[in-house]
């Protein structure tokens, strides 16, 4: 680019944010509805603070929507198969407009049951998975959500890659106060860190990963050239990953994370996988109320010293976006209204 | 003891460890049931070489029980509240003989509703917690469950502890092969394994543990004095034990980890909280067959160099055992034996 970099920050607000990426994906070969959810997820991510997977991942969904390897115009197809089981062909698109469609059916049967789960096959996830299981949690309802994604991380005692990132994802109703969300990478590091370090030049903590020949590196850029992350943890953190391909992929008919080819697609980003919902509803539980219980132990936590729980920074972002508007650089903002054809 | 040690192994078959294991049981105050269920669950666990869990446990039980802490002929109480949800109060109980009391109910609802929940409350786990998990996987099925125990981890970014060592264990049937199981503390190391370092006099790996200062070490016996766990993987698995404390207390109606105070029961060591087991039917899934692609995740991990699964270890061993029988030092089988009044 010849332009000289313009790194200024400006204000926009999430409404105006969401519009804006509903223009960019609408633009690029998705349907309005679909267009509706990532914008109202992307724009989220990045209001609350998750630069990782907020705008800083439209071009990759932009230039995936151009290699034709998701369909930005798929209708998921939403099937009822028990009164606690629901499944949803994601029909080759994304994976939140399947679970969009599914939302409603889910909560009957968590209502109804006191436990379902939702499969999510034949889906792209490429966004934060916390935005996933959060509202339930708004809801009264406890979630629990992994998703795989693609072979970049050697399991533990293994030589090569072959896990994905495999995040799990968990949020918990606290009365009175924002839930309790985290959403955690079972690799040591989450894949758009390693990519933002790479960009930004900086390194990485020891322990995260390999280079192209197996050697252990800081170098984000030899992580992303041919090398390969490591399972946070050791083998615990391995069997989880495990864990997370068994539950998202061999459990909802998609595919695992070493499964998928995509060299004939350049330009494509999305890791085409399936993912795992489970919903339960703490007002089947004995004793007393569950929001007042996962308060008292936040209020343990804080009284051992504990300073920021899981899903804190984010809250209090969200909150200072909504009065301040959300910083983007004059540079993203640019962007984004070029893709948007303004 | 004045007599001195005799560590010449000798084998005692499985079937008579159990015999042997009711006897003492009954002898120190359980009912026959329970008697049975805690005798089958710790001769199974020394039969697969977890000695961390097995005979290894005994004294603990006999002093828990004489204590007058845990009730050794507590009859679980099932409660049958949704098409997926089963609640049992383990009234004070042991938690296996509150699992086995719902087990028939709780398969029952997993076949009908594609996934149910056992919330377990009142209860007393002292046990390993894949043996809870892994009969599921027999049966086709595919299981989770978590079990919070008794303060003695510092949270992630905490002074003191708060949390148990509260492992996950997770099940998954395999075609044609022994399925996969793990069972991991969120604890850098499990307690049992700190008490057998500390028995035999070894240190333990860095980043386990502090001492009762706070302050890092090596030193089980520090460990124990006063000092307290780290969780695994820094804030991820402090996360996770967190989601444990909620899914296994909050969620069931139990104690917190840090809720019960025994200090009136010298003798007592079992922790009194609760337990969440999730059950999914993988037959509603949609795509080939989940005990088929299992084993197919598993040759691609032998593929990239994985010389050994989670669970593998303890099948050889159970393998071996049943051949030609459980080793036990001579000291060992006489104290069970002098317990069980021979």
């Amino acid at each position: 680019m010849s332009a000289p970099r313009d790194t200024a920050t400006q204000y926009i607000s999430h409404a105006d944010l969401v519009v804006l990426l509903q223009q960019v994906f609408q633009r690029h070969g998705t349907s309005p509805e679909v267009a509706q959810v990532l914008a109202e997820n992307c724009a989220g991510a990045e209001r609350d603070g998750a630069h990782s997977h907020g705008v800083f991942r439209i071009p990759g969904y932009v230039s995936t929507l151009a290699s034709g390897w998701v369909d930005g115009r798929a209708v998921p197809v939403v099937e009822d198969v028990a009164p606690g089981f629901v499944r949803v062909d994601a029909a080759n698109g994304f994976a939140q407009p399947a679970l969009a469609a599914a939302r409603e059916l889910l909560l009957e049967k968590v209502r109804s049951a006191g436990i379902a789960v939702l499969a999510i096959r034949n889906s792209h996830h490429f966004a934060a998975l916390w935005p996933d299981v959060e509202p339930f949690a708004y809801e009264g309802l406890v979630a629990l959500s992994v998703v795989n994604s693609m072979t970049c991380v050697v399991p533990h005692g293994a030589e090569r890659p072959l896990f994905g990132t495999n995040p799990i994802a968990f949020a918990a109703p606290r009365a009175g106060a924002d839930p309790i969300v985290f959403d955690l990478a079972t690799s040591a590091m989450a894949h758009g860190d390693v990519q933002i370090a790479a960009r930004k030049g900086e390194h990485l903590p020891a322990g995260g990963g390999v280079d192209r020949e197996g050697r252990p590196t800081c170098d984000p850029k030899a992580i992303l050239d041919g090398g390969a992350l490591l399972p946070f943890g050791g083998h615990k953190g391995s069997a989880l990953s495990m864990m997370v391909e068994l539950l998202a992929a061999a459990l909802t008919g998609g595919n695992f994370s070493f499964e998928f080819d995509w060299s004939q697609h350049p330009g494509a980003k999305t890791p085409w996988t399936g993912q795992l919902i489970i919903v339960i509803d703490p007002a089947r539980s004995a004793g007393r109320d569950f929001a007042e219980r996962s308060q008292s132990l936040v209020t343990q936590m804080q009284g051992v010293g504990l300073q920021r729980l899981p899903g804190d920074r984010r809250h209090r972002q969200r909150a200072d976006s909504l009065v301040n508007g959300i910083p983007l650089s004059s540079d993203e903002l640019r962007q984004l209204r070029e893709l948007a054809g303004h």
